[in-house]
């Protein structure tokens, strides 16, 4: 089902020798934006405007890519090889559709989003450039290590992305619409719900004057340990040992915080059901 | 509520220059056992005996350990500072139990668990040496980093074990019983629970036939990020964005896994409510 597109990169090479990506117009300014922005400038292709509603934004983000700002979608510049909209998930259709109301028709489009399906940029030449990644304001990822899942409206297309995202990136895949949202499911519960389950330790310890310092080490081990086993052989705990005098006494304690009792109960079910 | 002991180190220095604790029987070569038993002898801590009621494990970690190996609870030396009860919270009172019947009333007993009461153990002078961390085979820990949970009955044997314990770590707390099982609280959810985020995240990949090496750079990145802010701020995704959409998108592909579904849904809500 799934492609690695390791192999396409040498024929993508020769094939788009002189008619690959140089020219792109980054459409947001966000953390997605930012972030992608700056491994394709490293990657030494020319961001040729960045374009963001929020003027300030756009002067901050063009400026650190060497690129023009703009904050008009009437003033975009209709020359580029590729127009990334790093925008949010909703806005993806409605800013597609009013660049296609003014001229923009036979140009590459891509989004950025792990949760919009593809036909929701109106432009023929359609596409996703999926960084899959959580990023923050003022951590600069590796993106060499970030998988960066593309897909498509024609295979051309495909190809030139793929050479484009093997430029900043040793993990490229194709998956489709269907393949990525499925992706993306999983990725809410492997940040957003284990997020959570971070914000909920410290939250019990502040509540006792305990420091998260505690617990620091014990989250980076736990992540750090995939490295070298799946999830399920690595799972310890109460629960998996079915130790219940344990179990009572975390759910006694737990009486006076019911939401994060019925969590305790719903995720230790579960575990004991895996 | 919460004292560091690093204020400790230089009076327990003194007080303990000639008795403080040189010798050690490990009863246990579990992975707290064999990691916690390592690092006691990276210090130069002499660890005169291994206990293991499997005579195989006790022989491996005694040769690890430049020490001799022991199956039988009535052979155990009388005659060292420390008798660590690195077993399952279970066996704890039990093994205690059996060496007092045998001699060992004068001698300071500690147990390794974060879950277990201090007077679990029958001996007077008891202790807990909780290292907060999740041990693997195969996975060496950086010891210096983990937090040290101390308690004991006696401020001279807690002085003692927090000079012993400064000589490994250099994150060394002394927690009540009741701080100790709050603390144990936490971790279940920063590490037992977030670990099945993680294991029902490949889950979902594998169904599809899509490899979890997709998310690693992102679950490495969720943990990596605490460094830098507190959890409640890194929340992203559809639940704290209220992106309705894309939350029944996800519970739709959810239907066929219902108990991935309920999960889902619970923790949905409950980021919302935070």
């Amino acid at each position: 089902m799934l492609k690695y597109l390791f192999c396409l990169k040498i024929s993508s090479e020769k094939m788009f020798d002189k008619e690959h990506i140089a020219k792109i117009v980054m459409i947001g300014a966000g953390n997605v934006g930012t972030h992608l922005g700056k491994a394709l400038r490293q990657a030494g292709l020319e961001i040729m405007q960045v374009y963001s509603r929020d003027p300030g934004k756009a002067k901050v983000l063009a400026l650190e890519l060497e690129s023009t700002p703009c904050h008009k979608l009437s003033e975009i510049f209709p020359t580029a090889d590729l127009y990334v909209l790093a925008v949010h998930d909703d806005a993806i259709g409605e800013v597609s559709r009013t660049l296609k109301k003014v001229a923009f028709h036979e140009q590459l489009f891509v989004h950025t989003s792990g949760a919009t399906p593809l036909d929701v940029i109106c432009q023929k030449r359609r596409g996703v450039l999926y960084p899959l990644q959580t990023f923050t304001v003022g951590r600069e990822p590796d993106f060499r290590e970030i998988p960066i899942c593309l897909d498509a409206a024609f295979d051309q297309d495909l190809q030139m992305l793929t050479y484009l995202a093997k430029r900043i990136s040793h993990k490229v895949f194709h998956l489709t619409d269907e393949q990525r949202s499925v992706v993306h499911v999983a990725a809410v519960f492997a940040n957003n719900f284990s997020n959570h389950m971070f914000h909920i330790a410290k939250d019990i310890l502040d509540q006792e004057g305990l420091p998260f310092a505690l617990l620091e080490p014990l989250i980076k081990e736990t992540a750090g340990k995939l490295e070298q086993g799946n999830p399920k052989e690595m799972q310890t705990g109460p629960a998996i040992r079915r130790d219940d005098e344990t179990i009572d006494r975390h759910l006694a304690y737990l009486k006076n915080l019911p939401r994060y009792r019925a969590i305790y109960e719903l995720l230790t079910k579960s575990i004991q059901q895996t």
